[in-house]
Parts: C-alpha cells; structure tokens; sequence
C-alpha cells in the first residue's frame, strides 16, 4: 500500500483568473469533468469574486452548481470576503476557501485591508458557516506570499507560522502555504513547513506553488519531506498572479502528478489522461503561455502507472 | 563561511552538440571568458571526437588551447576514446573526461562498443595518460543513462555503482553520474547518490542532469541531500541527446546557481551576469529552444548574493 497524496486542481479557478479568453461555463464544467475522469476528484472550480472586478467568474453559481452534480468532483470554490462566502454557502459547495496574504502589503493591494482585519473577515466567514442549517462546508484557510512578496519582500517565517496557528484555532478545516510570487526555495519550504504543520495541531496543511523560478517541483519534494500531502495544482501549469511579473502559473498538474507518484505515493491519477486533456485545454486558450514538461517529453519508459482512474 | 558547491559549465560541448549553428571558434572562447567573468571557473571546452561525427567540434584543439589561455578557466574535454583522449593529452588540457554508457544498448548505439569493451578502454586511457610526461591531467569518467535509458528502460543502481567503483579503482580522479534522458527523479538519485559515494572511496562525485521530465532542480536538491556537491550546467539550458525525443538540455547554469545559492551554498557565480551573458548566447543560436526561469522571472527581491566574480 502506497501513501497517498493529494493533488488538488485549480485550473477552473487560478489558471483562468489571468487569460484573455473567458471560458464558456460548459467548458469549465468539461474541465471537472475530464478531471475527474482522470482520478483528481478535489477541484477549486470558481471564485465568488464580483464578476466587475473579474469577468472570468461572472458564472461562479453556475460552474459551482454544475461541478456539485458531477459524480466523483468535489469542488471548492474560492472566496475573497464574507460577502463571496454568503454566495457559496447559499449553494451549499462542499468546500470554500479563503485567503490572506501574510505581505501586509499584498493583502492591502489585493483587497484594500490589512491582514490583521482580514482574519477578523475569517471569523466572520467561520461564524456565518456555523449559524448555516444544511450540509457540513468544510473552511479552507490560504495564506499567500508565505515565502516572500514582490512589494515587500521577505516574509518571516513566524509571521506565517502564527498566522496559520490562528486560523487553525478559528476553524479552519485546511491551510494551504501559497508562495503566491514564486520566490520559496526548497530549504526554506522545508523549514516553514515543518513549523507550520506543528503549528495548526490536526489541521491538514496543503501547499499552493507557482513555478515563477523553476523551484514549483522541488518545493513539492522538500514540502513532502516536511509531511505535507496535499498540493494545487494546475493542467497546463496555468494560472498567474496581477502582482508577480514574467511569472509563469501554478505548478503543472500533470508533472505534479509524475513526481508524486515516482516519488512512491498513491494520487489514483492517470498522467496520459491528464496531458490528453491538456492538449484540449491549450485549443480552447489561444495566446496563454502553458508550460509543463510530461507534456512535452512524455513519460520515460520506467513509468509505472499504478492507478486507476474510476470515480 | 558557506559550504561551497561547484557549478561546471558544459555548454560549450554538451550544449553545442545538438545545435543548428556551428559557433566560431571565437564565440566558443567567449563563452568561456564570460562565464570565468561571472564566477564559474570549470568548463567543459569542446569534445574530441572526429570532426566528420560532430562538425561542431572540427574546432576542438584550437578551443582547448583557447580556453587554457584564459586566466580563472579550468577548461576540460570530454574524450569518446582513446584517440580523442590522445588529442587532449597532446594539448595538456588540465582535465579529460570520459564517458560510457549504464545502459549496455544506449552504449552500443553511442560508440559501438559493450559497456565492459569500454570500461577497458578507460583503463588504457588510464596508462596513456599515466605514461605522459607533463603536467598532471585529470581524469573524469562519467555514467551516462544512469538513471534509466530510453532504448532499453530501467538501469539498476547496482550496475552504476559496480561501473562507479571499477572506475574509482581503475584511477578516475572525478565520477560524474549522468541523467542522459532525463528518468531519474529524486527519491532515485538521493538513493543511487548515496550509494555512488559511498562505493568510490575518496573520489568526488558529480552529478550531470538534464531537465526532460522538469525534474532537473529537484534532483539537484536530492543529490545535495546524498553529498553531491558538483554539478554540471549548461548556460540557457542548452543541450541534448539523440536518443531522447522531445528532451530539452541541461539543467539551466543561472537556474542552477541560484539554486544552490538559495540553499545556502557558495558556487562563488553570478546569476545576473549570467542572464546577461545568457542574452547574447541566444542571439547566436537562431531557432534554438532555450529554458531557464531565472532569464523569465527575474531573481526575487529577496535574493542576495554573496558571490564574488573575481578570478
């Protein structure tokens, strides 16, 4: 028996938060779908943003809705205030995340408030979840630019080890490390990592890395090391950040799953499915940049896939 | 003081071997200075193989001589035989290197030869290069398909150690362990490297990967954790191999430095002036296919670097 490992999608959601092309709700659904066909069942579909600020979700509630009634999808959808909550409670989406940044600086570029009033938004969220009649919602807690920020510059690791400490003393379900701009290294991953998982007591710590600077594989590596067994990811490496220059997106999908399962652990995903789907992801975006190195080489013959991809 | 790590430049031979356009001679030697100028001090220069097989290397005498000439280079060669290694002798280049293949058919297909034919023929390297009279010459022997070979799949780690210490033993001054295709992943290499080390004794070991599978910095980290503390590199990631389609080069030279540096170590290089050398190397080679994420990205705000670029 293999470990498990989690790989999280996030394609729907911060892969298409950067691209020129808004995707038609079908296809995002298609997108779940295929996903799921190919063993990755966690998938951050949306985001409860107003759809002025970013068109690409003008159809949250529909995406939402569409990936609750796909056999084997559980969808968690992001939010960035209470009022973005309140939208994805009232459908009842299994899983709703939200996110900080520990850079007082980014979180105020980002949404106008300091870090300090965004927890206090947290509890807020925490509260509202709990006074909801209905079907359990799970809480996911984010804290992005953990590794550094491209306005401010470092983070320390206290900083991020305590605000993790008080999310999990919240309520959060799940904290997920985001080094939001690409600038975590593998020692550096491994050493907050390890504090953080100490931190949050039996709270399940994932990790969120762009692949900005050719680190996003070996951060994964160093975070298994620490323990973390879950990750995002997204199909075609995706995904971008208004804040971080000539980044590329979020650590591939794919890859992430070839590591993951060279490495020994069990993700039930099938990485020929996933670049087949990929190559479709690429026609429906015309112009994006996609990275992801499966896709190009293919698997080496040594490549054993020991999954199955049934729902 | 920080524990140092030793980048050596191939671009000159495994990143020009592949490449559209034959380099003059003098872009060669440049390529040398500027990399000596921004802190990397081994490089290997040219490869001595006959010039009708690889017209890129037709240069190879007057490159060697070129690149000893230059103050701060500690230029080497690869040899694919005796003969070569003659050439390299007759100059007095300060380090030879030569490689076999794990694999028994990669080897075959690469030089027509058994592994075991030349493993003998490193041992009569090993005399001629005894018998000379002269400064001392080096003598690196490197494991291609270490990690696994497109035409015959799987490579035990037994079989690389075995090859690994009958060249310690035959008189290898320097072990490289070669990820010609891009198989290996880190779980493999920190295993293999740990092994590789322990069965050679006192002579270092380097590693020598590609970036195929996108794998290449996290095998950098894993052979860091067995002890590896030398790398090979290519500037703009140049490199390949003919037996593996769709590969891209080697592990990116600024990419790699900055890696090691992020880690702590002391490769003594300097990323920027790297990226800005990086610049005119693309200019030089139309229609290449060049990777790096530090050229994309841009180096963190958080990045220092203690390095120095005196020679």
């Amino acid at each position: 028996m293999r470990e498990k490992a989690h790989v999280r999608e996030v394609g729907p959601r911060d892969g298409l938060q950067m691209v020129g092309t808004i995707l038609p709700t079908e296809r995002k659904l298609a997108w779940c779908r295929r996903v799921v066909a190919a063993g990755i069942h966690e998938i951050e579909v949306t985001s409860f943003v107003p759809p002025k600020l970013i068109p690409q979700f003008g159809d949250a509630e529909e995406v939402a809705r569409g990936a609750m009634a796909i056999a084997g999808c559980r969808p968690s959808a992001l939010v960035p205030n209470l009022r973005g909550a309140e939208r994805a409670f009232a459908l009842g989406v299994p899983q709703v995340n939200y996110v900080l940044s520990a850079s007082e600086q980014h979180n105020l570029a980002n949404v106008r408030r300091t870090t300090e009033q965004s927890l206090e938004d947290f509890a807020r969220i925490v509260a509202a979840r709990d006074q909801r009649v209905g079907a359990p919602i799970a809480l996911g807690a984010g804290i992005a630019t953990a590794f550094g920020c491209t306005i401010s510059g470092a983070v320390s690791n206290s900083r991020v080890v305590e605000i993790a400490g008080r999310l999990a003393e919240m309520g959060a379900d799940e904290i997920t490390i985001a080094d939001t701009v690409g600038y975590g290294h593998p020692r550096q991953v491994q050493a907050l990592m390890k504090e953080v998982i100490a931190a949050v007591g039996q709270v399940p710590v994932a990790c969120h890395f762009h692949d900005t600077r050719g680190l996003g594989l070996a951060n994964v590596a160093a975070a298994l090391d620490a323990g973390v067994r879950a990750f995002d990811a997204s199909v075609a490496g995706l995904g971008g950040c208004p804040f971080a220059p000539g980044a590329t997106g979020n650590i591939d999908t794919e890859d992430t799953v070839f590591l993951l399962e060279q490495l020994g652990f069990d993700t039930g995903a099938d990485v020929e499915a996933l670049v087949a789907f990929r190559r479709e992801v690429e026609t429906w975006l015309p112009g994006e940049r996609f990275s992801g190195a499966i896709a190009r080489a293919g698997l080496p013959k040594t490549y054993h896939a020991h999954t199955t991809a049934a729902v």
